[in-house]
């Protein structure tokens, strides 16, 4: 009996989406999300289900500007027909940026060497109507340079674990960041950081913990102590999702 | 039997909203009006009802940046005080940035002087999911140049009837147009219009014809021709309502 033998490829896809009113980037139970979204488009174009692997697996009303994805595939057509179909048949909230061939073996979250997260915090005493959903609207003014000397003791090889959410499980909790920065322009503030991975809600720890330190609450050696000490409850709030965008992907 | 006297007032409220969900500004038989949520707030201050008048009658899906209102009531709390109070009430793409008092028979659209509205057209091959209700997506590249000198076209004052949306009674189509400027930045290109008073979905159908004319299918001159034919015919589409923001009101 003849057996057709079918060409095995990964593609490397580059998406954006506006995090709002899913229930994050990974497949559940109940709700839409990015994952099942592009699982069922791709599966379209295979003839068979697909899984499709993301870089960062953000939360709930999380954004991106440039989540990498990877997924393999046996269908023919060129990477320019495959985002073209696939955004025909995705919502308009979710956009294939690129698609391109990937190195066999390539997997969108093991082989990323480098992710760079953005949050931004809108500082005004009304909420701006048109960022409700795309930062942290915050009514007092910040102490920029206090924010920045903590911003700074983030960067190097440390124990993230006081900025992780309680109840997951990951091998370690030592991270390498280094990116931590603190830019301004007239009522907003945006803090960017890259490292080579991210604990869950991390991110959102540390800019809570920003926020805190911005206000005068804690002094800017705050971020410091709370990193040595290992416990969540010493860090600030976790701030709001909707002010997260994964912003970039790097790979070897 | 004794007359209290309510001491009138008049109230100038500078307003931001996401006209994305809304009818427009406009009161309406059905479907929410920025001008019907205002007057319900309102209502609750005044304990009877009040109109509220706009500056421009935005249309549905317009947005707007600095949109004006005023209105007449009898109630005595402080502008700040008003402001928090109408917010408190206000869904939030719906923002009272400001409110004073204003001087008596101040009217926000008899009294205006000029108005700003912008229009916002997004430029890539793949649209941004951040700006899919904020700007037009345009796929090509458009000719910067030639959509400068075609705007250049409209300072002055002209009979714009050419450009005005058909069944609109007004007593007059002359309008006298300040400010007709192509802004861009990368992926973006941003038309800002100033004058005395725009037609029904003028500003549309100019940024439609500007369009046209940015792809080159007419020349730059095409607007002025299209200006003295008087013929709606002539000019181009009416770009989609969500790109566009009412961006300030000018008063005597």
């Amino acid at each position: 009996m003849a057996r057709v033998v079918w060409a095995m490829r990964t593609l490397k896809l580059t998406l954006a989406y506006d995090g709002t009113r899913f229930v994050g980037w990974q497949r559940q139970a109940a709700g839409e999300s990015i994952q099942g979204l592009l699982e069922s488009a791709m599966a379209r174009l295979e003839g068979r289900s697909v899984t499709v692997h993301g870089a960062g697996r953000t939360d709930a009303g999380v954004h991106a500007r440039g989540q990498v994805a990877s997924a393999e595939v046996t269908f023919d057509h060129d990477p320019a027909t495959v985002a073209r179909a696939l955004n025909s048949q995705l919502p308009e909230d979710v956009r294939v940026l690129e698609v391109v061939e990937a190195a066999e073996g390539f997997h969108a979250r093991f082989s990323a060497r480098s992710k760079t997260y953005a949050y931004r915090i809108r500082i005004s005493e009304v909420a701006d109507p048109f960022d409700r959903a795309y930062a942290w609207h915050v009514r007092s003014p910040l102490d920029l340079e206090a924010m920045r000397r903590a911003a700074a003791l983030l960067i190097g090889t440390h124990d993230f674990a006081a900025f992780q959410s309680a109840g997951t499980e990951v091998r370690t909790t030592v991270r390498t960041i280094h990116r931590s920065e603190v830019g301004h322009e007239p009522g907003l503030i945006t803090y960017e950081i890259a490292g080579d991975g991210f604990l869950r809600h991390m991110v959102r720890a540390i800019v809570g913990t920003l926020v805190e330190i911005g206000r005068g609450r804690w002094p800017s050696q705050t971020m410091a102590d709370v990193l040595a000490s290992g416990a969540r409850t010493g860090a600030g709030p976790t701030a709001p999702a909707c002010g997260l965008f994964l912003v970039r992907v790097d790979y070897y």
